[in-house]
């Protein structure tokens, strides 16, 4: 059973902002689906407004606060040397949770089509290739030994080196470099971590290894929860047959979590959230606000349009 | 010395057309630039013209006929109900080349930055991870033990399953299977086969590699040869600083080729080349067309300009 209290091995994500919870709830509603029998748990940072936390703690065992770090800490101080790594240090809070032997810590857009509780086999660090540099792992999706140990070994090299992108997945690739070239067994195949927008790059592979996928990974700046969708179809061009798709099927998930997971009552007037940075958390509330989701998507869908507008203009 | 005819390794190519002629023609100065101690060889089909043969002569050890297949073989007859797979089948001649006990066989858009001799320590099959679908490997090169055995092998299942991609590289993924998931040493290092167009999927990580490359693949429909160069200088938008970098450097090379290699002469008129399918080979000349490279360039650029008209009047 899912959420059993001595659980040692577990699912984890990352929320920071309202979007990506509603990227998690559907991770989570969709881990469920295909019958996990492992704890599932969302880390979320103090950004994270109450009533996406509460829609979290309806399709996730435990919904943990991370980032609470004292402000005396020399670990804190480095940081805020370099603000760009914010994120990136709430993820390495992955490796404090060693309430758990092993975690398969998942992207929150990310979603599984089927049952991956095989991960679990894989020791760390495991991952998948990455499509674009496939020397480097992607950090969508990685098998770890929580260990606070390690914890402060990675944390000690972003306050040293940095990353060379700027976030997790260099820093983790300088961390565990022997990983492109070591022991294979760490190389979880590429099914497990699939990009569906990046098929232009080579198209029939993903057509042949098409009912092989077992999770896909929406890489980029567009996200699932930025496209329109209606009457069980998703609108936009330039859309390959299965990105699409993938598409409605998360967005078939993300309604039924709405559906589901939401009790209508008399909302509180809804202020979209401008950025994540630097945005204080929203005032705690005791009851989900019904259309949280709906106007998170409406706001999105409008600065979607703006861009468009702005970038047509350029022609 | 490159070219000896008691050489047992050698670095082999293909070329179809004279576009592709002009291509392994950089490659060839490139790798002897580089200072290869093996032999070098390039394959050419009944496509490829007398003036295109004879400039590859000069920066190639050997140029080989390929794809005189008897009309009354087997592999022939199965193979013309598959027209599309000419060019792989031209390809796979590489494995009848037992006069050589291993060979790397590199793509004529590739160019060599340094010695790459160090390739000739892997086994059959050994291959660069695709950026794309980085469980197969990409056949721009690729580690190979010639034998008329593996040669039928290849053969008889590209008659029977086809190729999931139309071409070479889903067919050998199909054959070598094992590759992605098994011995880790016949994966050789990403920098040995880097697409520099690739680089906006993950460009941190070509930054941050850059020095480290060996070779550039330049995959995809653009190639270097359809690029303007004038001044030392190539003409294209949207080009990353790297890109532009190593298509500058094709470019260079590009020009001392043709300055050390084509003699002035009478030239008779040149007939640009239409299509590669299936062009009657040019009529044989006993001397080398000294605007050849130059014209094939003109008609290139010219088609490019109308197909960017074309589609600039699509916005």
């Amino acid at each position: 059973m899912p959420g059993l209290p001595n659980a040692t091995e577990a699912f984890v994500t990352l929320v920071t902002n309202p979007e990506y919870g509603l990227g998690a709830a559907v991770l989570g509603y969709k881990l469920r689906a295909v019958g996990t029998t492992r704890a599932t748990v969302v880390m979320v940072t103090e950004t994270v407004p109450e009533t996406t936390r509460a829609m979290l703690a309806k399709t996730w065992d435990k919904v943990l606060d991370v980032t609470q770090l004292d402000s005396k800490d020399s670990d804190r101080l480095a940081m805020l040397k370099r603000p760009e790594l914010g994120i990136t240090f709430s993820k390495l809070n992955v490796w404090k949770l060693n309430q758990y032997k092993k975690v398969v810590f998942v992207d929150a857009d990310t979603m599984p089509l089927s049952n991956i509780d095989d991960l679990f086999q894989y020791e760390e660090l495991s991952a998948c290739r990455d499509a674009g540099w496939p020397d480097c792992f992607n950090t969508g999706l990685f098998v770890l030994a929580p260990s606070p140990d390690t914890y402060k070994a990675i944390m000690k090299r972003a306050c040293e080196e940095g990353s060379f992108d700027g976030g997790d997945q260099g820093l983790l690739n300088a961390h565990f470099s022997t990983w492109s070239h070591g022991d294979i067994s760490k190389h979880i195949p590429f099914s497990y971590n699939v990009n569906p927008n990046a098929s232009y790059t080579y198209l029939p592979a993903y057509k042949h290894f098409a009912d092989q996928v077992k999770m896909v990974h929406f890489l980029g700046a567009v996200k699932p929860w930025h496209y329109q969708y209606a009457n069980g179809k998703v609108q936009g061009q330039n859309l390959t047959e299965h990105t699409r798709k993938f598409l409605e099927e998360w967005h078939k998930v993300a309604e039924m979590v709405k559906q589901s997971y939401y009790q209508p009552t008399s909302a509180a007037p809804y202020v979209p959230p401008m950025s994540t940075g630097s945005t204080k958390p929203a005032a705690p509330s005791s009851h989900v606000v019904p259309d949280d989701v709906s106007s998170v998507l409406s706001h999105i869908t409008a600065q979607i349009k703006n861009k468009e507008k702005a970038k047509s203009s350029m022609y």
